[in-house]
């Protein structure tokens, strides 16, 4: 029986995470270096795990009070059943957990890595890009894992049938999805506070060069790297990943119901989810064979192993679908999601990386100062959106058409039967998108760790060669995290709609009628408050950041003044009380804007009614996609033209230039590291908070309640 | 019969031009001042002619090929009349005609403000103020003659009933619209690409003060001020006027056909324009009673006239309404409009006027340089999009609810069948909100007569005391400006939703079965293709703006290093080359982006058919909005923080603070001149051109083609 086959989610689960845990004894047993070096990292290492301590415990509170609520709902009937509230906690559990453990093995791995780079530079890859196999396939182990359990749990312990687990499934994504906002906008505020207050007072003010040991900030900025790039990267990848599988099972369930086929609907994504493991684990082999290479050469193998992977899957996922569902449809479906997620990362590397026209325009448009250079990167962000609209527009209409649907509406009964299967098509490309996350997540978490490399590096003098060493590594990063980027940017994308689709589905399965057409002012009013809460949100990451980092400057300028001979390198600074502030200031703004998440669809829905909430989700959607694209691609093109004029173009470092390009980066990065990517997580958190809590938006809204 | 009553139109028409005339002969008797200021004066006069005439030049040649292809059209077969093309053509004109009249006696009041601000404030402001109702009236004036003109020949000469009236003058906005959009995209592009590379080569690297005679692009810059924020301005507001009674047109024929009232709707919205022609001559009168007055109570005498008239066009309103109705309910949605039209106001002055904290606010991230400031205004602008949007979406569902539509969908038969009279009601409420236009707009386009007169008071060395009076004209100009952009803001959202829905009325009635539900990819990607349209144009606009900047920057730095003594007083620059630059720059790259607003909604509606086209709308409505509001909300902003620092504040001119602010200033210009304001035309333009070419679309779109 087809619907026995789930335990294969236990299979991948448990490869994955046995693979990780070898990559883990293989990067301990490297040694740490100087005593100098373990010191740093050790201070790195006791600043992360602090903040994310205390973040944590933050966050256990908040959802302590949501699982009560939840309790509260579940009691008075307006909860589906009693496992929501528990697996909103596991959900959470679970994406925290990605994220600890992948910082852990991150902050294990910096002085590593930088004591392997003295040696060579592929040694240092190998330490670096071993540490984030780690991350990449404990998110994947941890995230079917949690699947599988779950699914276990209420196929043989509550005896649903498919429609009712996938029903009750689609609403376990928002505990991952709660705890990955404030993971992603805690952890992105830390981090950008400290850099952004270690360069306007180190780098600007006092003209000390970036991870200079004088610099009370800088431990700070490193233990930034971890918790925000490495930890929030984590729990926000864990939730793009389950989410899609979730959303998936939710659009078979209720598109194959009548022909029978839900179990085969639904086996189908994690089937796919699988293969990418496999394909994943022997994508990263490839890449650990070289020996002696030079960057060049190192990229290319970095993309071998990504593309070999994301090939692998797409040949072996062919008769496995072919297989389960019949038809070779829904894997033209997979194919476009994994190719839109290439494409897309393209034109990410395209807007952001110095060897094309934009970044390269962008540096030149440094020449008549900060004000063109910061025109120059808005509109060079704006710009880059069209593609990954497009490419994101023809996904879903290419996955839509091949899976069944039909866009015809002239024939009203071919359209309303066909829908649904089309609408699943949508959410397997998301799945065929992510199904390769164990290896592009590898790609992308390396960086952070070659970057704190490179700091550990720099304060304990290691040599120029080193740190050069590290930052080719770090470079090397941020040219294939692009792909890694794409990837996560188009499945949110994907994601959201199938979710927001599970939610008509829910609202439909509850209450009588809806119009859901663009011209009921309820769905629009919902729009506008859709884009609304985008920009609030947005606004509140970077006042966060600016806040934050405020704080920074005024200490680290306190220190210059108060503790004599720290710029004679005579005096140690107080590192631990900047690794403080930025803990206090993340913690407090992280707060607002991940409550908003919450708080808005459910406000607007108890006003208005579940149409405006619906009308909400595509607002948020779209306009959120849109804004992170713009946001993360000017941030890193700004970062990229700032490393192009200091690798010696127009004036070099410390010219006119120069300083415009920093002035630049320094807005870029809450647009790249805080808002941008914490917008993906919001979309997909505001679907599944309105699914949890449809029930009693329907119930309880004014509309109904006025008859009006 | 009440459909005879339509020649108020002409009875309003007159009034308002006969108004313009007497007012324009007013401020022609001032005198202009010495011989200096008068060859001040005629450079720009001419400058600003000379763009003007290449600029209508251009467009005509883009309008006749445009006009050839709707005479095609009409010719196949795919366009309802043969009246619409030529409608196309005088719309144009008209929209053309507003601003040049608004520009001319601009450009002939300049100087004489100049002169009169020699004498006293409050007889600067007389001549400014005139000069400015002159515009206000005139655009009312013109918007109601060419409605009643068109309105008579489809009703006595082609004998049209209305529906068919309204159906065809909807199309007639179409015109109007693509004018304003190049007007103000072309406009907007020369008087910041002037402003901006003055103040860069002559304010930042030369560091001689604003409207230097020494600087060669200083005439460019008041040209500038002309073509951009009066001719542009002009054009604009005349499009949202007329376009908000058409579209109110169309919505009331749909709506009240059935009940045989369809005259009657049509008939309220031109009267309400008629009685708030009324309100804001009595109200102009209010102004003109003040004498040897200090700021503050110039300020209010100027809130004093454009409150009374909005209330005294409230007051008449009401049993007129229910004269022509039979009940109050469109009443409410009026006041309604007219109510979130002053709240949209306040709140525009809160963001962006020094008085209030978050401009002092963003004045104080000046401190820790240009990175703080750029983000703090950016997020500034980000969170002043919550309260338009509030009050928009509130000014929507109560104007909706109080006409008599349902949103309880529930009661399927009462939502269908008072479905249309609530959209009627968000229609009108788009018409209270600009009824008392011809002041709003006239205490608006008095602000760049006053900014040009300083510009000529410190060009003639008039003395300090002028160009301080001038000067707080001008500031006076901004805050009361807040409310005018508070009513084009809203204004624009509510049209372009009251177009939307015209165009869905307009493709049912050729169409046979339409899906906008939302969960309708077609839909969808629609609604992601309105937003990427809407980061498109606006990244268009701002490097258009960067571009021909850029080329003022490299020809003042020319001729200071060619034209020796410039820098000494001792040799002219040349003005007239920075004004020509500035013209063919602003020509050159005010054609894209103006044509993406004709292209992508057709070439949507080809690929993916007029469900699509439906999407793409909501989506550039949504975005659209929002993204206005954000840049005009920032530009604004970072304006008057410089301008806050400027007066004494966080060290003052030629501080550290100030240098940030300044760069600030100029990010913004773009924003608040340019892209901002452009971005409530391309709204409308691409309503109207989705329902010109709805026929083409609905025939030969790929969909229906392929049968998918």
């Amino acid at each position: 029986m087809i619907e026995n086959l789930f335990w294969i989610g236990f299979v991948g689960a448990f490869l994955a995470l046995g693979f990780a845990i070898v990559q883990a004894r293989k990067v301990l047993k490297f040694p740490e270096g100087t005593e100098q070096m373990q010191k740093i990292a050790i201070s790195i290492r006791k600043g992360a795990n602090a903040y994310l301590k205390r973040q944590y415990l933050t966050v256990f509170l908040i959802f302590i009070i949501v699982f009560l609520l939840l309790l509260g709902l579940a009691y008075i009937g307006l909860l589906d059943n009693w496992y929501i509230p528990f697996a909103f906690l596991t959900g959470g559990v679970y994406s925290a957990l990605s994220g600890f453990i992948g910082m852990k093995i991150a902050t294990n791995s910096n002085s590593r890595t930088a004591n392997a780079a003295h040696e060579s530079l592929d040694k240092g890859l190998n330490v670096a890009f071993s540490s984030g196999t780690v991350m990449g396939f404990t998110v994947v182990g941890l995230g079917l894992l949690d699947i599988s359990v779950w699914f276990h749990i209420l196929k043989y312990y509550a005896g649903y049938d498919a429609p009712q687990i996938a029903q009750t499934m689609v609403m376990f994504g928002m505990g991952a999805s709660f705890m990955a906002l404030f993971a992603r906008v805690g952890g992105g505020i830390f981090t950008k506070a400290a850099d952004v207050g270690a360069d306007l007072v180190g780098k600007v003010e006092s003209g000390i060069p970036e991870d200079d040991p004088r610099n009370p900030a800088t431990i700070a900025d490193n233990v930034g790297d971890n918790v925000g790039d490495v930890a929030g990267m984590g729990a926000d990848l864990y939730e793009s990943y389950v989410g899609s599988i979730l959303a998936t099972f939710a659009l078979g369930a209720s598109a194959y119901a009548a022909d029978g086929m839900a179990w085969r609907s639904m086996l189908l994504p994690l089937a796919v989810a699988v293969i990418g493991v496999f394909c994943s684990l022997l994508g990263s082999f490839l890449i650990r064979t070289q020996e002696h290479a030079d960057q060049r050469s190192l990229l290319m193998t970095l993309r071998k192993g990504t593309y070999f992977s994301a090939l692998l899957a797409a040949i072996v996922s062919a008769p496995v679908t072919f297989l389960l569902m019949g038809s070779f449809g829904p894997y033209i479906s997979i194919l476009a999601g994994l190719i839109a997620g290439c494409a897309i990362g393209f034109f990410t590397e395209y807007f952001t990386s110095d060897t094309y026209k934009p970044t390269q325009d962008l540096a030149a448009s440094t020449e008549t100062g900060a004000a063109t250079t910061i025109i120059g990167g808005l509109s060079l962000g704006m710009k880059s959106t069209a593609a990954p609209i497009l490419i994101t527009a023809l996904a879903i209409i290419v996955a839509f058409l091949s899976a069944g649907g039909s866009l015809n509406t002239a024939n009203e009964a071919l359209y309303e039967q066909s829908f649904a299967k089309g609408l699943y098509g949508i959410g397997i490309a998301a799945v065929g998108m992510l199904s390769t996350l164990g290896i592009t997540l590898a790609t992308d978490a390396y960086g952070p760790v070659a970057d704190n490399a490179g700091g550990i590096a720099q304060m304990s003098g290691l040599g120029e060669d080193v740190r050069n060493r590290t930052d080719a590594l770090d470079s090397l990063g941020n040219t294939t995290a692009a792909t890694g980027k794409g990837f996560a940017i188009g499945s949110a994308a994907l994601t959201a709609l199938a979710l927001l689709v599970s939610y008509v589905d829910v609202v439909k399965a509850k209450a009588a009628v809806m119009n859901l057409s663009l011209t009921n002012p309820a769905v629009l009013v919902g729009i506008f408050v859709g884009a609304m809460l985008t920009f609030l949100f947005a606004a509140a990451t970077m006042s966060g950041v600016q806040r934050a980092a405020q704080s920074i400057v005024v200490e680290v300028r306190r220190q210059f003044k108060e503790i004599h001979g720290i710029l004679e390198g005579k005096a140690d600074p107080d590192y631990a009380t900047c690794v403080d502030l930025c803990t206090r200031g993340a913690l407090k703004e992280m707060v607002k804007p991940s409550l908003m998440a919450i708080v808005v669809p459910i406000l607007t829905g108890l006003l208005l009614g579940p149409e405006a909430v619906i009308g909400l989700l595509g607002g948020v959607t779209v306009t959120g996609f849109t804004l992170a694209v713009f946001m993360s691609n000017a941030g890193g093109a700004w970062d990229n033209a700032k490393k192009y004029i200091e690798s010696g173009n127009h004036g070099g470092k410390g010219s006119e230039q120069h300083k415009a390009a920093v002035i630049g980066d320094t807005v870029g990065d809450p647009f790249k590291d805080t808002a941008g990517p914490s917008l993906n997580i919001l979309i997909k958190l505001c679907s599944t908070v309105s699914i949890v809590f449809a029930s009693l938006v329907i119930q309880y809204n004014l509309i109904a309640l006025l008859g009006k």
